[in-house]
């Protein structure tokens, strides 16, 4: 018989900021139990991404191994964590626990899915726990930008986990549970094994700021407003939502939500109970019929989405409402590395208008729903766990979080996706490398991001694409190559249509080559797409993809 | 004989950072003698321009007058305002003027295109100034992050003009020419009708650093190391590549320059004579025989460009040499917005290696090279125009430049590209709105951005493309459809090849269709386009680019 073991395994969320997906197994080396710990998503873009809609873990390791999944649990309602449980659950089919705001949000997306909503399981907090094989798992309430965000504390046979989930230590968040720094010295007061631990915001070096401190400077800038008011933040941080909408009722303003989001967030936080005293709203046509300066929009799209409600209205008119000189547009969210450049678009369009943003470059308006570098050491005292296991982080961040720890004596194991770490004793080991990867969500279908599909649509994208068809009847060509091109300019050096002079090129190979070449498929590929890409080359300085198409007709 | 008139008129560079290009007029409307000021580039990106090489202003307007165009002044040697000259001005023909260290760039570009050096004339630095038309134009020392950056002082019948191009307000710059106060208040001292004036810096609220705090903390770092130092800089900024060469000097290591821009820089600072004492650097081959302790490399590639040194360090080697486990690389320099995604992707490999990676949040190893709030408040009070036209700004900024001015009473006209403002009078007016835009450099052509080229590619990168090929027989088709995809998941819904479904409805498509179908092109393939989306819809949910090719055989 051969000893239990207690390994870590991130599938997803150690190297990037999104996507998280984490194992904990325990037992003999083979026969492990598993629990998984959140099951999220992240966004493509058109760098790395084109034409994909989310991007999705790799679970294919689990996904072989789930007889041996006893639970899912996942620790909050953001997309990053409950994302893909409608995607991926059929592959997996263990149960699911949440909380009641995130079971809710999780049991929409099963509904979309077509999946059974009973295997949805709502828990309580900490300290009531959950057996899942030879866990026990507490939903231990921790303070996040959206409401019932827990820590999952792990008891294990080997002793306990601390995995933080997304986490600030805020005393006063508005909506939802408050930092308590006794129930964390509670848990960790007969000694933890691992924190696993939130890295985020390890890089900002002040503490973080209370969601406390912007009640006052939003009420105080809407009241001082002259035109229409529209304020964008995640729909998901309700808290903001709330005072927004609070600010805007203060200011004798109706409040109208616009965006698909933020209606169905505000609605799942009045159902579940979380969200109380939310302002009465408008509805956006009732919107049409009060006076612009009476108006208080809270809209979707604070990094810039193209199809959300503030890019709609920056480029024009969104359900008829309209942004003109004098109005004032809100960010009340911080753009996410990367989002630069949308959120750029619409500051600029509104500027266009005579539309005055104001976004969070004063301090006043946004605060991090994550735990700054000196939150982070303060968790760890509190903790005071055997070692760290940084997680939610691209490589630097956790990789700076393993130095963080180290200055107050605390070893680190770094450990990205795909890492499996044995964490039976004192000290991590790592054991092995699992393959691991992303999944994309391309239209209705899910491929590898391996397969070739986006390497394909990037390639194109660069370099355009020649069709080139030609007719062989008895093994002779039978008229001439056509070409037909698409994202490639029309002419080149000669001048002449770049078509034709691609055709002639084609043509005249054809007519010198042999009977051996022209019945062989592959061979007339290969030859016609390097004529194709070395005459592009000469006539516009570009090698464009090429497809062959050729028709064999017997005569 | 009609008034003579004043007017601007900006091509490129108010509308975005980048790819300057101002046009000044002077005569009978209709008549008036032109000048540009700059003609620079904008780089591309994958988003919006995949596959373009670099971004051009269009200038189809002066060609179209080019007769009337006196002169091209170049204010400074940085790409987004020279480093058009090669690409645009066979277009324009008329003589370029700039300071000796511009004017040997400029030339280089000219090298390369085959243009007549001879059309570039070197300026000697204000009070000495240049006759082209009605204009009087001197090269004012104004300090920026390259040297022999200048302010242009325009005189014109219709009165002064003070053309900022880039600048900051740096006492001790390090290399080029120091901030003058007394300079500016002695060229402003009878007057100034117009301040034309960068605005980049707009939104930073705290006056400006100077190059000389740098030294210090950076020889600080350098001399602290402990393995190979990397560090990477825009190779322009002379001054800064200088004092991170003496810096790795005083260290006691050996200083490589690695990228051709790097070396191409400091050798054009050398030749020109305004980089003086640098310190001898030895080759990229002689380095690999130097201790890795002993070695301070320069890189190119601040700004994650893939295929500069830094990103090819981060891949693994360049020219043989590598980083590793405990060495460091240090980023003197701000990540332009829009680039924080490739940035980061170099910044995790390095992290991946254990390289530490020392950036500017501390606030320590860089200054920016433009003037922020207060310090563009201090040039609107030492110029005093009649008014002032911000440029070199997003639409924000340039909004956001008119607004700071009025807060001192300073008015202000908001003139984006293809704004021809009269400013004739001591009041701007808006007298016209030309057609402006982009020029794309695609390989080796010169396309439009509305040409369709590009949106082409971009369609294809979201949502694939699939290729038709029928041949038709005397208005009847000869066998099956055939079809190919590119960048398409290979199996849909039916878990039937993608290929088959579409062939198959096609195909059942063309048995139903009339010969009056068939024998239209037109016809045949927009129906066909139709079937293949709506089947490629059903089965992957894409509706992908479709193109038809019909080939008729007469039987």
């Amino acid at each position: 018989m051969s000893k239990n073991r207690l390994i870590y395994l991130p599938l997803g969320g150690a190297g990037e900021i999104g996507m998280n997906c984490y194992l904990y197994g325990y037992g003999p080396e083979g026969k492990e139990r598993f629990i998984m710990v959140d099951l999220g998503l992240t966004f493509p873009d058109m760098d790395t991404t084109p034409g994909v809609d989310l991007i999705l873990p790799d679970i294919e390791w689990i996904e072989k191994r789930r007889d041996r999944l006893d639970a899912i649990f996942i620790s909050h309602a953001h997309e990053d964590h409950v994302g893909a449980v409608g995607h991926l659950w059929g592959h997996l089919k263990a149960p699911i626990y949440a909380r009641a705001f995130t079971a809710h949000m999780a049991r929409l997306k099963f509904e979309e899915h077509g999946h059974d909503e009973l295997m949805i399981k709502t828990a309580s907090a900490w300290p009531e726990m959950i057996k899942a094989g030879p866990f026990n798992v507490g939903f231990a309430p921790i303070s996040h930008s959206i409401p019932e965000s827990s820590a999952l504390v792990i008891d294990t046979p080997a002793g306990r986990i601390v995995h933080t989930g997304d986490f600030k230590l805020d005393n006063n968040p508005g909506v939802g549970e408050a930092w308590n720094p006794e129930l964390w010295a509670d848990i960790a007061a007969n000694g933890v094994k691992a924190l696993v631990c939130d890295s985020t915001n390890v890089f900002s070096p002040l503490p973080g700021r209370s969601e406390s401190t912007l009640p006052e400077p939003i009420t105080e800038l809407v009241a001082g407003a002259k035109g229409l008011v529209a304020a964008t933040t995640f729909a998901s941080n309700i808290a903001r939502v709330k005072t927004l909408a609070v600010a805007g009722k203060n200011a004798g303003r109706s409040v109208v939500l616009l965006g698909r989001a933020m209606r169905r967030m505000i609605t799942a936080g009045v159902e579940t109970g979380i969200l109380q005293d939310f302002p009465a709203t408008v509805s956006p046509e009732d919107a049409l019929s009060v006076p612009r300066d009476s108006l208080m929009l809270i809209v979707t799209g604070s990094q810039g989405e193209r199809r959300a409600a503030s890019a709609q209205l920056s480029r024009g008119k969104y359900l008829g409402l309209t942004l003109k000189e004098g109005d004032m547009f809100l960010f009340s969210s911080k753009t996410i590395p990367g989002n630069e450049r949308s959120v750029g678009r619409i500051v600029n369009a509104f500027s266009e208008m005579g539309v005055d943003v104001v976004d969070d470059s004063s301090g006043l308006y946004h605060v991090s729903g994550h735990a700054n570098r000196p939150d982070l050491a303060e968790m760890h005292r509190i903790i005071a766990p055997d070692f760290l296991i940084p997680m939610h982080g691209e490589h630097r961040h956790l990789r700076e979080h393993v130095k963080l720890a180290a200055e107050t004596g605390l070893s680190g194991v770094l450990a990205p996706n795909g890492t499996m770490v044995d964490i039976s004793g004192k000290t991590p080991k790592v054991v092995d490398h699992v393959d691991t990867g992303r999944t994309y969500l391309d239209g209705a279908v899910l491929i590898g991001a391996m397969d070739g599909v986006v390497r394909d649509r990037i390639r194109m994208a660069l370099n355009g694409h020649v069709l080139v068809t030609l007719i062989v009847e008895d093994d002779q060509p039978l008229g001439e190559a056509w070409c037909e091109i698409m994202g490639l300019p029309e002419t080149g050096r000669s001048r002449a249509a770049l078509v034709e002079v691609l055709e002639e090129d084609v043509t005249q190979f054809l007519m010198r080559a042999g009977r051996k070449t022209l019945a062989d498929d592959d061979k007339l590929g290969d030859e016609i797409r390097r004529i194709v890409r070395n005459t592009a080359n000469d006539e516009i300085g570009k090698k464009p993809e090429v497809t062959v198409v050729v028709s064999r007709l017997q005569g």
